[in-house]
């Protein structure tokens, strides 16, 4: 016996590097439970009942339990015919008729929502788990495994969830040599040279992992699309992908280059106008169908950053997606258009851009597109305001699109949780129907009475054995799958429930880790773009810090354009003296941003241009606080490292010097950023330091001289 | 005791994915043994011996030799401090004082061979492993494993080894964007971006992975090498890696660019006659052996395909190497210069090209440069000839440079073992000293009495999960380190000890595997080059067929540069009424060449060009042969894959599947090289298939049609 456990531990532990906890297993870990929890878990999982001949999906679902209940209790449930106590019932009414007189409430749970609760079922206290659908009951399933994996109580359940928006989607920036853009966790995970002959495995855990949050859409490729895309070989790789995920309930789409018919299709011309044109895309949505009968639809960049469009033909986007969704119409399909859209002929100040280019087109959009809207009004920056295009187009369901991958946000190694950036994004009230408003509302599609609604985060998945390129970076996949189901979720409740399935349900490290994840954001805005700077990094692959470039051949380009730092002060004023960019909000919203009395510290240098000596409500001059918010940062991510340090013996060996070295490069480059910020603002302002403050370790020209060759993602 | 026994089957089956046989584990599996093998491996196990205080390789051959057996056994063994029946001693005599009294002939172990033996020691049978140094145990310890798991006798042993060659090398062709060139398995394993602070665990695996086959070298980055890979950012990644890589015994080494003092330097030549281009890279290396005391010194590709060399200066190739050597000389670190030389310029027939560049050069290299040789004197063509310099140079250390990966051999997904040609390879006969002078010989430095000796394999590793783009190309990588260790080992030993670890000891699944892939390579060059045919690939990516192409900018490029083929027939005369590349082998060989009676089918168009009617030994025409040899190729994988078929049974689902895949991918290529080849000869020869033959599924147009943009490895 002893020797047997021993076996087993060793089994578990030491032996073949293979079993390390390399962070595949993501937040699906379910490790062995300790005594007392794996009473609770087994006694509400004595056994399974299920419908008989299950379908995929529902195959899924049990397989799901089996393995879940295999890890936690080291065995899987018998199956059961009848009810018996204990047991987890899985069905709906209509595939387990029994269920049908305990008259459960499954009518506003839709096509993907789910129902747990604790009844007597045939005299047996026992758990159901029930919806309308087999993917809502795959759904139920991921969520009592979480429950069980996060030591809640499983006796006296009694719940049920449904999303709020329809499409949640994973845009992957992936390209067709397998580079990801804005990638920083290794190549892409579609191995498209193999596919569509080998599926590999991994595959399936990318559906199962997304199915566990409640994602259902997938883009496979980049927006800066590849017209090969569209051709046999590579719809073919897409269908086989499309048959892995079908069970899960995860649609395949795929981004689509505007010049398409041109490229591929041989016509003189992509003019959405163009008969040619439009029959040449109904029968490439008609092929793509055959392939892929459940096929999602387009997403579509379009004249923007040297992306062909209509506007390349004078038409606007509207007469370009609404040319393509009459493609996809007759398949139910969805043109996904996105509204990132800026140009370096146009003088207008860039976060106004997208307003004034799509604010008009509002009502203009046939009834199955949808516009995509970045958070913010220029491009997945630390901390923006929101794109002042929520709730200015009512009569078009927009969709809210953020950056899960950390472009300017550190890439891989930096420790930052951006659930409290996507919630920031979501809570933002537009006051466009009065107080209340919020950018949640309008993509939910509740504030405008719009059916069709979508959200869609640009995922930070590649290759890496640990899916993100970290193990802390798998809580923003999660976080954004959460989100996108219940945009009312809390950061913290998201940043809680993660660790405890990733790493231990032991409160001494759920809560300091939760605390260190949650500072972790203005951590970042504070030592790279503090006070409502943006865009102050570095040319081409945004790594590091050089607010001193402003040489690039587009304006908007340039972080001098966003910092307009000089010896007199900084900041963007976008109030009605400057840009008035300010004007393209609500009224109540435009007054609080243009006012220096209420816009915060948050937005102060995005809408205003102050000199180094203005005061902040502080009482300290603006020049010593933002050198002291650098600081702020720098010495956040030293506390940090200093949580980590003392949570070691709550985690595995590799996973806790893998966090521990990012921390310390994190570390040394929030110093950086803190260091070459203020040398190049000092340069300008010419004013000393605060009193403290250590100077920069070197001059400013040893910053401005660092290159970095081979950085990735770009 | 029986729900302990389901748990661990549990844990060790089903349980989460990350325990899946991905291939991760290579031939260091360590599965749970069979009860009688079990009970071999503990009676020779039952405790270790070691000295007290190990130094970093006693301790990573301690902790193989415990990994290995908690997995083969189920626990570790307890450690011994005297001897006991059935303990392994391992330790040098200087380590263990106790062994000295065995008198054990380590003398002509040298610093890397070991010796184990079934010894009674202070009264006790014991198993002693001993050497010379810690990384002779090391690879002791991996002997003694492999016959643990290969289920050889282990209760009276007596064996010993040492390497033959000296500098046993993986070439990776890694760029420091992390592509990789000609590489089929991901990325590079090198993650330059996080080095040197993050040292993934995989760095130490594959230490590990390659120790076990006594490899103690690695060129980190490609001989297309960038100049960056020598700023002090680079060489401090490079410098972390060898502090993974030190305890294993493995020493690295760097691709440089020649041109690297103008690039990175700012001088305004790179010749190798100029004092400060001396001066430059002797103040290089002194900067890198500051870093990496144990640096082995740089592969240089000069003058070739474009990159830079000292014959940009009129300076020859001595001149340039030896410049180099002078700077690694006071460090005892070596030049490997590559002999891959030839020119658009050179009207010569390209593989004549090296020798008439490289043999007036014997004699005039520094001692410490070794000219690395590929095995043909093309360029890793399914099958070629040897080289002709091997044998020619005898005053110059030559070493062999084979390809692991199988840029000319279907990538990836096509299963062909490469021993066999390898062993080829060394086992040609040069004839250089009379008969026996083989290529082994020559690059032993036996031959000719030379100290140094190096043999090369450009890797097939990356970053996929199973290292090398499926698990049948492992073997490769094992055999290339077995053959360098020792080049008498056969390839069909190497096979069977490969399959035993990395599948199963069954014989049933032994044999079988065996014989396919003994068979695999001369399938290979049936179905894409029989009869003596190369370069038939399509142009640049090197995937699939293209014999009809001849319009590349540089004549030698073509593969109509190789087939000659026309109305009248086939081949390339290379013999006196040809090129005469057969007066560059000593004349017996030259002999056997030339003549139509002894050349073989194997060489046959190599060296002659011959009417389609030509009447082989078999009474056949070459057309017909021809042809036929085609359809064997083709008819060659079907087999393999009815045998795999019946395999199913005594290998994971998952390792299964792939390779089944993969056999099939093979199969359909291999019938689009036959069909697309003998579609082109066919338009020229204008002769009817032989009875029975099918015609090609499609037209030549259709063949010549096909493009893959998105080829991997290129």
């Amino acid at each position: 016996m002893t020797r047997l456990l021993l076996a087993l531990a060793l089994l578990l532990g030491i032996a073949p590097a293979a079993h390390a906890e390399d962070g595949y297993d993501l937040w699906l870990r379910y490790r062995p439970l300790a005594a007392a929890p794996r009473a609770v878990v087994a006694a509400q999982a004595a056994a399974i009942l299920a419908p008989a001949d299950p379908s995929p999906s529902l195959r899924a679902a049990l397989g799901e339990l089996d393995r879940g209940l295999a890890g936690l209790l080291g065995a899987p449930p018998p199956r059961a015919t009848t009810p018996r106590a204990g047991a987890l019932v899985i069905g709906t009414p209509a595939e387990l008729p029994r269920l049908t007189a305990l008259g459960l409430p499954l009518a506003r749970l839709g096509d993907e929502g789910y129902l747990i609760r604790s009844v007597t079922l045939d005299g047996a206290a026992v758990t159901v788990i029930a919806a309308n659908t087999d993917i809502g009951l795959l759904h139920g399933a991921f969520a009592w495994l979480r429950l069980a994996q996060t030591g809640a109580r499983l006796d006296d359940l009694d719940m049920s969830s449904a999303p709020r928006i329809a499409i949640r989607m994973l845009d992957h920036w992936d390209n067709l040599d397998r580079s990801v853009e804005r990638g920083y966790a290794g190549q892409s995970i579609w191995d498209w040279w193999r596919l569509p002959d080998y599926r590999d495995p991994r595959y399936t855990d990318y559906a199962r992992a997304n199915a566990s949050i409640g994602i259902n859409g997938a883009v496979l490729n980049n927006v800066n699309a590849a017209p090969d895309m569209l051709t046999p070989r590579f719809i073919a790789k897409a269908a086989a992908l499309a048959d892995v995920f079908r069970p899960y309930g995860i649609k395949v789409w795929l981004s689509v280059n505007f010049a398409s018919p041109k490229v591929l299709g041989g016509l003189p011309t992509a003019d959405p106008l163009d008969p040619q044109v439009a029959a040449w895309w109904r029968a490439k949505a008609d092929e793509i169908y055959a392939a892929i009968p459940d096929f999602g639809g387009f997403l579509v960049k379009a004249n923007s950053e040297g992306q062909p469009g209509p506007g390349d033909y004078h038409r606007s986007h509207a007469e370009g997606a609404n040319m393509l969704a009459a493609a996809l119409r007759p398949h139910h399909g969805i043109v996904i258009w996105r509204a990132f859209v800026y140009s370096a002929d146009n003088a207008e100040d860039r976060p106004r851009q997208a307003y004034s280019e799509f604010k008009p087109l509002d009502g203009r959009f046939a009834a199955n597109v949808i516009l995509q809207v970045k958070n913010g009004p220029v491009d997945f920056q630390p901390r923006e305001p929101f794109s002042p295009l929520f709730g200015a187009m009512p009569e078009t369901p927009l969709a809210l699109e953020v950056q899960i991958t950390k472009e300017y946000l550190g890439f891989a190694t930096h420790l930052v949780y951006l659930a409290p950036l996507f919630e920031e994004a979501l809570d933002a009230d537009t006051y466009a129907k009065g107080k209340g408003s919020t950018v949640a509302k309008v993509i939910e599609g509740r504030l405008d009475g719009h059916a069709l609604s979508a959200i869609a985060g640009v995922a930070n998945i590649g290759s890496d054995r640990d899916w993100t390129g970290s193990d802390f970076n798998q809580a923003n996949w999660y976080a954004f799958g959460r989100l996108a189901w219940n945009p009312d979720l809390s950061s913290r409740t998201i940043a809680e429930e993660w660790i405890k399935q990733t790493f231990t349900t032991d409160p001494a490290f759920v809560a300091p880790v939760a605390a260190m994840m949650m500072g972790s954001r203005q951590a970042a805005v504070d030592y790279m773009t503090p006070l409502g700077l943006a865009h102050q990094m570095a040319t081409g692959h945004h790594y590091g810090p050089a607010p001193w470039v402003g040489d690039l051949d587009r304006p908007e380009w340039n972080p001098t354009y966003y910092n307009r730092a000089d010896a007199n002060g900084i900041g963007f004023d976008r109030t009605a003296s400057g840009s008035d960019a300010v004007a393209q909000y609500a009224p109540p919203v435009a007054r609080r941003f243009a006012d220096l009395g209420t816009v915060g510290d948050d937005y102060l240098l995005w809408f205003h241009h102050l000199p180094w000596g203005y005061r902040m409500a502080s009482g300290d001059s603006l020049w010593n606080t933002l050198v002291s918010r650098y600081g702020r940062g720098v010495d956040a991510v030293a506390a940090m490292q200093r949580t980590w340090a003392g949570l070691d013996r709550y985690v595995d060996r590799e996973r806790y010097a893998k966090a521990a070295t990012f921390l310390a490069i994190q570390h040394r480059e929030a110093g950086w950023w803190r260091d070459a910020s203020i040398a190049y603002f000092q340069s300008l302002s010419k004013l000393p330091l605060p009193p403290g403050a250590r100077p920069p370790a070197h001059d400013l020209d040893y910053y401005k001289a660092l290159r970095f060759p081979y950085a990735p993602g770009h």
